[in-house]
């Protein structure tokens, strides 16, 4: 019996057949290793839950996410067919592991966070962080922003809440429910080229909506979806996001998503989006707007169940943006 | 280090730390407690799953709703974000524990939970009583009813089965089959004020839907709700609550969700509405209508997975209720 | 006291008690036995993962979709509400009981299922297969052509995925990605018969597309039913699946739906349709075709959770076919 | 290919193929079948958790163990390898179905168990029931006692609690913590032919234990079976088994085990038993006295998580009674 | 019908109606309260997990623990069988709640911690501490240092591993492997009145062991416990543990047990004690030694499964200290 | 705040970083990799299921072992206290990866697996091959004696089934029951060179077991165990597998491990050993013998539950061995 091959000689691999990087593509050990790559896409996992208030497992996202898809190899057959585009053909996607993020010290996670961000900037890469807990977004998109000019980054963050919270706990200044505020307070991300959507439920007190509304921050609670229409919503949305700033960040808090399909999070709120509605989102953002970076946080792996459906929403997640990216990317060269 | 506190003094606490009634509220052990606390609200436990055909384990539901939700203290930070209310702010919510429900007797648990019902009634509470299976409604809206008048109250049913049978097993009076029919013959509540939203499946026979129509009741299967809209559909199930009753006791079997946003139930039927719908409804029912009590019942921890999403369902149908009551008192002030 | 009956007499029982055959129907052990019942409708279980690529449990399906659902008996009582019809009144369904397939030998356990298939049409009856996972459909599809006569099928296939892939793994013709390349290259159903809807994500590669288009095969992706609307689709899914072939042979994949709604699969694909929706398709086709076949496939009881709604699900893609066929039969009797 | 058969032309199923009757064996519908075919050994489901006063779900278990096991066909290929002996081929075993206990009312399921036993009994075949919670033992052991004369019947019970309370939440009689008192004030059951075996734990309170010290009972708890080691205390309990009654009826509570042997019950009490000692006390007593009936009682399969271990060990417990059944009359043949 | 009482006129309640304080004692909110209560014991839960380094979810245990069990009121009921005593009437057992642990802040959540252990031993009281991770000894074990003179408390403690790192994550000097480390190190506890039972595995590294023989510890590892049997290693260490200290403070990591016994715990550690072994040893210990306070770590419930029972083990190990106390109690009042 | 690193500069990594080689040891593609860096010990996945003829799943144990323990980095701080060893300092430990294993053909799978374990073979390593079913041994011991002569190779076995089976299905000579026979058939492995510990339950049958008398085989069933104590039996396993061949292969079926300490397996068979006599045992045997091989096998993660018990301890099985050879190198180099 000879080896399963492709035309290529490739060898053919089951999905639960071999390493684990993120759909399989090449692993950079060190930000040497990852600039000697010449990537389009860096994958960092952080692996941070101490920013959580409920319930925690966060830690143990990256790794899921990582595991999630149906995909072995030859990873460059993988093909979307709704955009026409295999998208590990049309960009160089590198897996650069995990921020080293101690499980004691918020502090020195995100520090780990940062270094690594930048570093997959520094290298030419569309940074893509798996969480992890909210909190990681203040790290990352801080560095995203040090490296393209203080206000010049917006974000679009999909949520359930709007994390902007002025003290986590009274005395903590970080925390998941915090990260979006201090990203304004430190001028990193001006609060007009703020928008949020899928807002819902009982958190946070009316007087930080006030602060958010003085920061001129945008956001789209879901009784506005259920009256507009989602798609009316989003294409609103993405008229503000491309309203100001040069350059998008994306944050997907997977539990914009209804529980119902991503019940494996911290703080599940019912009553939110689809993940078919979701992925269009992603879809059509990554592939209008100029994406920089993007996270996708608080899936919680421990409060998944069998199925793993949060890993695999949010691993789609990924798939879809950076597909949108490779379309883009083929779109310019047609031009 | 000073311990946590808001600016009030009031110390902050994560979900996770501290006793477990709903929202935190304060807890009275008896009728005379209960009284002395003039509340609004009257949370009651009501852990019977006797009456369930299929699937047991409703007898948990009352502590794991309980501990849904994301919220520490201070309890009175809970916000509607969509209705601008405080609703721990505006109503004196009590938990008024458990009805004291023998596992083997569904007799005496049913006479103990028309006795809590009763009790937070005269205390001039709303009771909102977390079931247990759907037989629990029998009791609950027999007493609502013996307090209000025979006749004056009218039920809005969220379910996916009428549960409007002959008799449970052939023999059996009691069950969480038949607990709509018993308060239709015993005159507790006209035919005719009865509004059932969300049926399908394969239950009851057709002689049952015979009897139903006799009765004058009506219903909204889930056919209606596909083919005209779920807010059509809603917009005359209201219509048709006012018309009539003085009063409404909303009844939400939390089967009336699709499986996959209620799994833990007893008697999953898919094919139902979605988390959104549900507390859209539910909010617009409860500001709409005069709401005089409420139950969400069917709720079974034991088949709900490590997500807890059906239990968290729950506890945000009752937070919705509430928050439409709080937002009715402060329009009524406002005038 | 006496047993509990109903007015006929006979016994009735709750769904826990008692042996576990398609909604208590008659178990046939053998082809003679079936035959001799005059059975309607065969329900066969194909018992079969060894065609799974990613997750494996499919083997598990047929006795958990067996005991899905909260009929006791009689399960004469059965009743669909929406089309007012007794399905097991109406129609003699009969539960042949499962093809013996052995777990490491997709050969044999293909021939087991053809065998049991061919005797099932032979009896005069409808098949109805409970994979397994989708490799099944080749050897039951074939057989049902053979009987009916090659070229004169047509299938209908939900799926995430179009299941067209040329070889598995490179070397091996069969497995859950391949059977309706090898229904199609056999003749035993023309291309241009094939419906397929509810296509999504990232499989299989673009030339397989192109082969599909080349077999004017006709497909239905999710992105084409987010734009135009569930029903519409629907309404041109069936007017192509009546252009051309005397017959319809439905195949329901269960990722078809979102994972939300079918956790417990193989290769689950966010973004997919509801089970309302997926309900109210197989009772359109099924009322509407001349059904002479279907299977439900790729369940996987491991990866379901506890609430086992994807069993359920499962369950009652079959009975709403079982519904449709009924209403049908009284409709022909009633003119 | 030919059809997978053993020599005798008996075709090979694996155990996830075809009916789920106890080790396959034939399924008798009524009691004039199951006379007909002349059982040896009569299984009967006793689906019943009424009784329960803490986790339910023991309605579940007659289901989950009989598909407990890796046993396909032929059954006749069951072997005990430690005996020697084919049991399957010694007696003649037959699955007598379940007793129709409806879930509301624990006197109709008493009455329906007793019924079901007392018919095994008349057949001439040993009672093995399937609970069920424990309240089954009252109306199980009573049919015994009446059918082979009150007094003459002693009881073995491996249990974490002794089950002698005197009212189940004060007013109740029946329970699953009531049926051993019941059983030795009707008098069916002499309170010194009672040997209990395996009590730990903190109930019941210390004057019911003056009370079984009254009627004579024996008992060995744990902290004496640690003191002197499980085989000392089995072979006490053994001899002091057969001082007095003529006829043994075995009762095993599964939560004699530790929970670590058997998560899914309703009390697990820590501190228990091994599955290797339970094991090899049933088969030493089935060995060693008249044993005339058995049951096996409070496993909660929604408790039991997916590896279903507390399901595999009752089902163990049956089997290994039935081969030491079948070793005895192989013996008694062989004189 | 009338309330279900007992003869003293005491409402029976089944374990799952009320509220969830440990054994349903007496709840007391403020260290003023828990003083009017004069209690014996005060049971304080940690909801701590920031010290985790492996898998999550200690936070979520005191909430946990507190549920386990399948006690009811009246709670004076609960009655040891072994040793004869009803341990809530011997000891007067008071809930003082949680301490107030923020989920990003270890010191602020140790400084809570610290304050609660304090409060209860200037009430008088015994703590018994629920945690969280292992890191909460270090707060509780110096505040009975402080009550007590440091250096006149002696630790028992049973683990897998001996906590006693230098730094964790090379900066960190928290978490919890190192707190023992920290209490030797501050001159609370002296090295030599340490005795630690049951290590195992492949943690830490040869140069703490030496750290450990330097400061006279003593320890008994698996390997001594296989060979010389578990009792007589039980003696030993009970000797050891009363040769200096006047008083002991037991600490026990629920890892010391089997995963078998406990798979519901951050760092599972294959080849552990068994539940029997670990009761009968607390039982001891708290007989024979001056115990004046303890804790239960390391239960992480999100990797518990269903049945929960390493909460269940936590639970008995605190009831069966406690049952040990009251026995010796009553054993001084009879002198 | 500077990187955490231990003396050496090395970095800490908490587990959830980082990622998952077994140990976190150096990966090796390809065979020339492999052979370049002088590996002593060469981890090989073989994700095989398609052998089972129970519940499938084992093609996700070797990713689930890999990723079992609490171990980051540095590695070489993994230390065995017992032996006083650091089994990754003594030795050179390598992860060469997953064979390629297709889902559909066992053959291709035992080709693949036969590969990699005469590559490892021949690069001077010892393969440690995580299954998979136990079909794998037929390849991979087959590999082994191919290398160092057939009749030269023993194996030891654990395992509560012989796996000596003629035929799996009748017709199918491969297969989880069978390999053991295979191998014997062969001549790879004389049978008097087989000991097997552990057995028990019901399969095969009896004529299996005279073949297995033929072949010279022993075996030590769980019966004797019981009897004469684990010890004394693993003494004379281990002199009768030293009696006769040059070398031992040790083959660990999960499933000798009762169920309690081995839920995600197979085919559980209550009444088994415990993982601390497994642990035991491996280790003497591995310091004892001349190990040239070893496997293990029947782990399934989706029967597992969520704190993945089976997983650790499959994984203690390997490194106990592993640091048993350590210790074994490091005496020899000691002399």
């Amino acid at each position: 019996m000879k080896p399963m091959t492709d035309l290529h000689g490739t060898e053919y691999q089951p999905p639960f057949v071999g390493p684990t990087t993120f759909l399989r593509t090449p692993y950079a050990r060190t930000a040497a290793e990852l600039a000697g790559l010449s990537p389009d896409v860096a994958i960092i996992g952080a692996p941070v839950d101490m920013g959580t208030v409920n319930r925690p497992g966060a830690r143990l996202a990256p790794r899921a996410i990582r595991q999630a898809g149906y995909f072995g190899t030859p990873h460059t057959d993988v093909y979307h067919m709704g955009l026409g585009v295999y998208p590990t053909r049309v960009l160089n996607i590198v897996d650069f592991g995990d921020a080293n993020c101690p499980p004691h010290s918020l502090e020195m996670a995100h520090q780990a966070i940062w270094t690594k961000v930048t570093q997959a900037l520094q290298a030419g890469a569309v940074p893509v962080v798996l969480g992890g807990d909210h909190s990681i977004t203040q790290p990352s998109a801080t560095a995203v922003a040090q490296h393209l000019g203080f206000g010049r980054v917006g974000i679009v963050h999909f949520d359930a809440h709007p994390d902007t919270g002025a003290l986590s706990y009274g005395e903590v200044l970080l925390g998941h429910g915090t990260p979006m505020r201090r990203l304004i307070e430190s001028g990193a991300v001006p609060g007009r080229n703020f928008v949020q959507v899928g807002l819902r439920g009982y958190w946070p007190p009316g007087d930080i909506f006030e602060w958010m509304k003085a920061q001129q921050m945008r956001w789209h609670p879901m009784a506005e979806i259920e009256t507009r229409g989602f798609d009316a919503v989003l294409e609103e949305a993405i008229s503000e996001a491309k309203d100001g700033p040069d350059y998008i960040y994306l944050s997907v808090d997977i539990d914009v998503l209804d529980p119902a399909y991503a019940p494996g999070t911290g703080t599940p709120e019912p009553g939110g989006i689809t993940s078919a509605e979701l992925l269009r989102a992603v879809r059509r953002i990554a592939s209008t707007v100029k994406l920089v970076a993007m996270d996708v946080v608080e899936v919680s792996p421990p409060f998944d169940g069998p199925g793993a459906i949060t890993s695999e929403a949010a691993h789609r997640v990924v798939l879809e943006a950076i597909s949108a990216l490779a379309w883009s990317k083929e779109q310019a060269q047609n031009v």
